[in-house]
């Protein structure tokens, strides 16, 4: 990657990684990183759904909305998720605040934290305190992906993504995540930070980081899991001679919108592709729903089948089983309407089945990337949905894991 | 088994089983059979929910309609679902039907059809009429456990159940179903059939076996992935001196609710624990939701969740991955309210973590059996969800599958 578009070089942000020793872990790693803005920044961010959120969520939101969509610094940590601990995991997550605030001579609202690991341990509070004044020590020193691999847990590679939107005016937006499993060996979520030195309002940057979500990290699933920590963020700096983007409309916020979206999906796409266990990236189009929220469903309820995802894992061209599925969601079916096809060939064409050469598909199925596609033949819904199939592999990583 | 409660010696009814070759089987077996009551009888079915519904299911819900709740007949095959198959698959299960109509020279929706096996793929026209023309010769001789064997498909033990309801008056409830994968390797489906000599009205039949269903079969779940074929069947012949059940209350009925209830349960119990790749039955009850629908949400999330299933596989005592799977349910969850218990061990008492011995947990959850309770400490509401663990079995078994 061309260092300049590193997220460890984004004008108006300085970035540090740590070994704070959070875990035992196996080999010695970086396992906390803080993200410092020169000066206060736009920021905005988007949480899990899932109702029981860990410490550092709750948190995140209300510093968002105190400070009205300007912050300072992300921390982030691996190895413990400070999910599921009471009160104590809530002051802890304060304190490590506290400190960086301090540090910053900012208010604390404008720090926010991110979490994951294993749910239900508290964090080690000395090692995040000596973490915090080391990774303070180092801010500015992280080399081109040291911030990406500092946030990894069952990951296998390393997850990034950059463009220069507008080499004119040198504005750049450079994210990094993690993902695998979305909680699973009990230590996985997924967090993803984007950084830019573009001028864009909070309100425009939010409306923007809404939009892009949903079309990309939201249309990924592992397993239909959702953690209790996953975390999407996104800071703009302003460094930069081009004019502000105000709000979110016009010209110039549109192709802040495209870059933006561009990012997210290479990040979305590096997330399915690494699931727990995966061998190929499995992308669910549908299209000519009733609805957009019926393609949505549709898509959804194929990626996260058992028998789907263990059919795509066999190199299996087991169309029942799509049908099957989209027969259980909540979309609009009409049984003789629906098209069904796997990488480019047909195999069930308005409800009924079609010759094809299973063979052959089957060979298909064997690549990195593979596309189911299905036709609702009923509207103009479309949805895209990106995951991965189901293998030995995520069996025995999820199974093996001991308290 | 008592041969006198086996399915095949009810009262009033009369049982083939026949060798089709309806597939290429590795082993030559029985694969379709024929239930024939002597005289019409009251009758009740529930389907699949699936809207991409097989040709069976579409055509016993028009002829229980039609007929008022009464038959005379079901026919089952074991090998093709009969699903995704268009008109021709429709003209195949009416050509059925009409045979068998022809025979007992009654009209055709006296006459009840149920498939399991391979979607997309049609019946051989002539091994059906072929066999149900040997059933008719045979009818009368299965043995007690035949029925159950020829409905078979990935199950590796038949599922029967039975009890006498009343031995003065000599009422007998007996059952057989199949189940596996819910349509794996797409060619498995809930399939349960109940037969009684008790006199029971079609209105008070069909209202019995919707409540009992709702409790046992509609708690079951090996994948969260629904059949298109699923399909549960009561037949009432009245083969008794005792007083008929006409409406569905007073004491009589309770007392054959509880009876088919238990027989249920059993059958429920034999599936979960049979699932495939199944290595242990897990039951997941949820008690003191607000209201039960709550209940039912949150113990079905659970029960699905492939990381829960799989740390019940590794004998991993994991709470975090219930939490985690309960906060993305539907259920109303107040984190601090919520205790969470596995093998009578308490994990999590409202809202924060307990110490316990996790090796001895451990130990404890390799047992054929377990039970994970969740109290939300909310209200009333309660469900009990059967399902079984994830193993790398399950995995081989739908992946290894080849058309």
């Amino acid at each position: 990657m061309d260092t300049l578009r590193a997220l460890e070089n984004i004008p108006g942000f300085k970035v540090a990684t740590v070994q704070a020793n959070i875990r035992n872990w196996e080999k010695p790693r970086r396992d906390l990183a803080l993200i410092v803005a020169d000066a206060p920044a736009s920021a905005a961010g988007m949480f899990t759904q899932n109702q029981v959120a860990a410490a550092p969520v709750k948190m995140d939101k209300k510093h968002l909305k105190a400070s009205d969509g300007i912050a300072r610094a992300i921390l982030v940590n691996a190895g413990v998720a400070n999910a599921c601990t009471g009160r104590e995991g809530k002051r802890i997550a304060v304190k490590n605040v506290e400190q960086i605030a301090d540090k910053l001579k900012c208010p604390p609202e404008q720090v926010l934290v991110a979490s994951t690991g294993v749910i239900g341990r508290q964090l080690p509070t000395e090692k995040m305190a000596n973490g915090i004044n080391q990774a303070f020590k180092d801010l500015g020193k992280a080399k081109p992906g040291d911030f990406a691999k500092a946030i990894m847990t069952t990951d296998i590679k390393p997850k990034e993504a950059s463009l220069v939107l507008d080499s004119e005016d040198g504005i750049i937006l450079s994210g990094a995540c993690k993902g695998s499993g979305m909680i699973a060996p009990n230590m996985a979520t997924m967090l993803a930070f984007i950084l830019t030195n573009a001028a864009v309002s909070p309100k425009a940057l939010k409306a923007a980081l809404k939009e892009t979500a949903d079309a990309t990290f939201n249309m990924v699933s592992i397993d239909g899991d959702t953690s209790t920590n996953d975390s999407l963020f996104i800071m703009a700096s302003g460094m930069t001679d081009a004019p502000a983007i105000d709000k979110p409309s016009g010209k110039r916020y549109d192709k802040f919108l495209a870059g933006l979206y561009e990012v997210s999906m290479s990040l979305s796409r590096q997330i399915a592709a690494d699931g727990e266990g995966a061998t190929k990236l499995v992308k669910v189009r549908v299209v000519n729903a009733k609805k957009h929220k019926d393609a949505v469903a549709a898509a959804r309820t194929i990626a996260e089948s058992p028998l789907v995802k263990t059919a795509m894992f066999g190199n299996d061209p087991n169309w029942g089983r799509i049908m099957m599925a989209l027969g259980r969601s909540a979309a609009q079916v009409e049984e003789d309407k629906v098209s069904v096809s796997l990488c480019g060939r047909r195999m069930f064409s308005q409800g009924a089945p079609v010759l094809f050469d299973a063979a052959e598909l089957s060979g298909l199925m064997k690549a990195k990337e593979i596309e189911l596609e299905v036709d609702l033949g009923l509207g103009k819904g479309e949805a895209l949905m990106l995951t991965c199939d189901f293998s030995y592999e995520y069996v025995k990583i999820n199974a093996d894991y001991t308290t």
